[in-house]
C-alpha cells in the first residue's frame, strides 16, 4: 500500500488543488484517531471532562519530565493564546516580526501596546541576542514561537536559556508556542519543556491540531510550572472548552507511535528532495527546521502564478515584517511535492 | 420499538444510575446526528468554517424571521457568555437569584460588580416588575435567562417587552439566555427572536447542548440585531472555535423535525404523569415550563437519600438566592422517572 492509499484525506478534500499553504501532518489524520472518533460517537450525549484528566495523563506519558497537572488542555492553541491574554491582561507586549499572527489579535482586545521585534533579512530572520534589548522591565509578556511560522526558524537552547533568564529578571512571561516542534527531527533539544519547574515565567504552548492534521476537532495545551498561572488560564474562559471527540481523538494519537515513525520518515525524505530541486532551481531556502519551507520568492507574483496551476502557497504578505515576496510551502507527500516542483520549473526555466 | 430502545444512550451510560440532575433532552442524541457524525469523521482533517455559514443559514431556515448574519455560532452557551462578557466589559451587571450560575463566573473575569435581583418565595420565585428597580443607568448588562434555571418558570411576553424598554432606555444590554426554550410547547411565544431589529441591546444566547442532548461537541449561537456587537463577540476568542462535528450535528439536528416532535409527546405525557404522581405526594411544583421540573425538598436532605437509591437529584444549595432545600428534577424516560417517583414515595410514605 502506498503512502497516497494510507492516507486519502489530502486527495480527496483537495479536489485536484495542491493546497501547500496548509502546513498539518502531510499524513493526513490517522486511521488510529479515526476509530476513535467512530468509537466515541455516542459518548458525545455526555459533557466532557471539564479537567481532560484522562487526556492530561496521556500527554505527560507521552512528554517524559511533566506531570498531568502542569498540562492544561484547552480548545486549540488558538484558545491558549486568547486565555493567556485574557488571564494576564497585559500591558505591554513583545512579538517577533514575522511571527504567527494571532498573538497580536489576541493581544488587542486587551489593549495591550504591541511592540514588534524585527527580525532581520541579514540574519535570515534567524533570532539572535539583539532580542534582549526589547526585554525590559517594562514588558509583561514575550510570544516566542519556536519553530517560528513562517519563517521556519529553530532557536539554540542556548539563546532560550538566555531569554528566559532575562525574561525571569524583568517579571516577564515567556510564551513559548511550540505547535510545530513535533515535526522536528530532534524536538527534545529544542522544547522548554524541561524548563517549566525552573521558571514559573515560563508557559509551553502545543497542539494536536499541526501534528497529526486535527484542525477540525480543536485541540491543544499549555504546560507550565505555575498552578496559580494555569488555574487563571482555565477559569477565563468556559470549563468545558475540550469536546469529547477531540480528548478521544488527542488519546488515540498520542498512542500511535507508528504514524510519528512515518510522518518523520516522509518529512525526512521529502525535505531532502524538495531542497536538492530547489537548489537546482536556484533557490536558497531559508528555513526548513518544521514541515514547511521558507523561502524569497523566485519570480514576481509566485503565488498567483502557481495559483492558475492549482497550486496554493500560503500568502506572507500579510504578516508584519516581511517587506518583499516570501514563500512558505508545506511539505506534502511527494506526488504533490513534484507537481509543485513541475509548476516552479515551468515557471523558472521557460 | 419502544422509546428505550430508540434511544439507548441514557441507559447505556448511567450504568444502574437514574441522572436527573442532567437537563437534557431524555431521548438522547438523535440518530441523525449520530449519522452525520460517522459521515463527517473524515473532514476533522479540515480546518472548520469559523464564520459557520451553513450551520448559521440552518438556524435563520428554522427560526424565521432572523437572517443568517444574525447570527453568530460559538462553542457552547457559556462560550458565548464569555465572549459577550470580553466584548462588553461592563463594569455594573445585574443578575437575578437564583438563575445560572456560570454568568457570575464569567462577570468575575473582568471585575465586574454584580447586583443580585433577588426573586420572591412569595412569588415562587416568579419574577416580577420589581425588576424595573436594579435596571438603573448605571447598570451595563442584565443576564435574564428564560425560562430560569433552576426555577422552570417563563417570563411573560408583555414584562419581557417592558424590560427590554427599560434596558434600552438606560443603555442596558439584556442577554436573554434561551437554552431551554426549544422545551417549551410554544416557545414562539416566549421567545425574544422577533424582537432583534426593534432593539440593538438585546443577545440571544440558544445551543444545541439541551435540546438534542449533545453536550459532548459544544455548539451554541448568539442571535443579535447589532452587527457591531456580534462582530466584536467574534473578536475577543479564538476565529475556529465552532468544530467540524459540531458544526455538521448542529446541521443534522436542525433537520431532524421528528425528533423534535417525539420530544414535545414524550414531555407533555410525562410531565402530566409526574406533576400528578407529585401531587398525590403532596408535593406542589413551582416551577415546570421546561424539561425540569423545581419544587421545594419534600423531607430534610432529600438529596442525599435518594442517591443512596442510585437516583441523582440537581444540588441547588449552591445557587445564590435559594434558601432551604430545593429540588430540580429533569424529565427523563417514563421507566427513570418511575423509578424516582418510586423511590420518593419510600421515603414519604414509610
Amino acid at each position: 500500500m502506498n503512502i497516497n492509499q494510507k492516507y486519502d484525506v489530502v486527495e480527496k478534500y483537495n479536489k485536484g488543488t495542491i493546497n501547500l499553504s496548509v502546513n498539518t501532518n502531510p499524513l493526513g489524520m490517522p486511521k488510529s484517531v479515526k476509530m476513535a472518533l467512530k468509537k466515541g460517537i455516542e459518548q458525545c450525549a455526555l459533557y466532557p471532562d471539564a479537567k481532560c484528566i484522562n487526556l492530561s495523563e496521556a500527554i505527560a506519558q507521552h512528554y517524559s519530565g511533566i506531570s498531568a497537572n502542569q498540562i492544561l488542555c484547552v480548545s486549540g492553541v488558538d484558545d491558549a493564546i486568547y486565555r493567556i491574554v485574557y488571564a494576564q491582561s497585559p500591558k505591554k507586549a513583545i512579538l517577533l516580526a514575522p511571527t504567527y499572527e494571532d498573538y497580536e489579535k489576541a493581544l488587542c482586545n486587551v489593549g495591550c501596546t504591541v511592540k514588534y521585534h524585527f527580525l532581520q533579512k541579514k540574519d535570515r530572520f534567524q533570532i539572535t541576542e539583539t532580542i534582549f534589548d526589547s526585554l525590559t522591565n517594562e514588558v509583561d509578556v514575550f510570544f516566542l514561537c519556536n519553530p517560528n511560522n513562517p519563517t521556519g526558524k529553530v532557536i539554540s537552547r542556548n539563546l532560550l536559556l538566555k531569554i528566559l533568564d532575562k525574561c525571569k529578571d524583568n517579571g516577564i512571561t515567556l510564551v513559548v508556542d511550540e505547535s510545530f516542534i513535533g515535526f522536528l527531527e530532534k524536538p527534545e533539544q529544542y522544547t522548554a519543556r524541561e524548563l517549566i519547574d525552573e521558571y514559573s515565567n515560563l508557559v509551553i504552548l502545543d497542539g494536536f491540531t499541526k501534528l497529526y492534521a486535527i484542525p477540525g476537532l480543536r485541540l491543544g495545551f499549555c504546560i507550565s510550572g505555575n498552578q496559580e498561572l494555569l488555574r487563571r488560564i482555565f477559569a477565563v474562559g468556559q470549563a468545558w472548552s475540550v469536546s469529547v471527540p477531540a480528548q478521544m481523538a488527542g488519546i488515540a494519537a498520542l498512542e500511535d507511535e507508528e504514524y510519528l515513525k512515518e510522518t518523520h520518515n516522509l518529512l525526512q525524505e521529502e525535505k531532502r528532495w524538495l531542497l536538492s530541486e530547489l537548489s537546482n532551481l536556484n533557490i536558497e531556502v531559508w528555513g526548513s527546521s518544521a514541515n514547511y519551507l521558507f523561502f524569497p520568492a523566485p519570480f514576481p507574483h509566485v503565488r498567483k502564478l502557481l495559483e492558475k496551476d492549482g497550486i496554493l502557497l500560503r500568502n506572507c504578505e500579510k504578516f508584519v515584517g516581511l517587506d518583499g515576496e516570501f514563500c512558505r510551502v508545506a511539505i506534502k507527500t511527494h506526488q504533490e511535492n513534484e507537481k509543485f516542483i513541475k509548476a516552479l520549473q515551468k515557471h523558472i526555466l521557460k
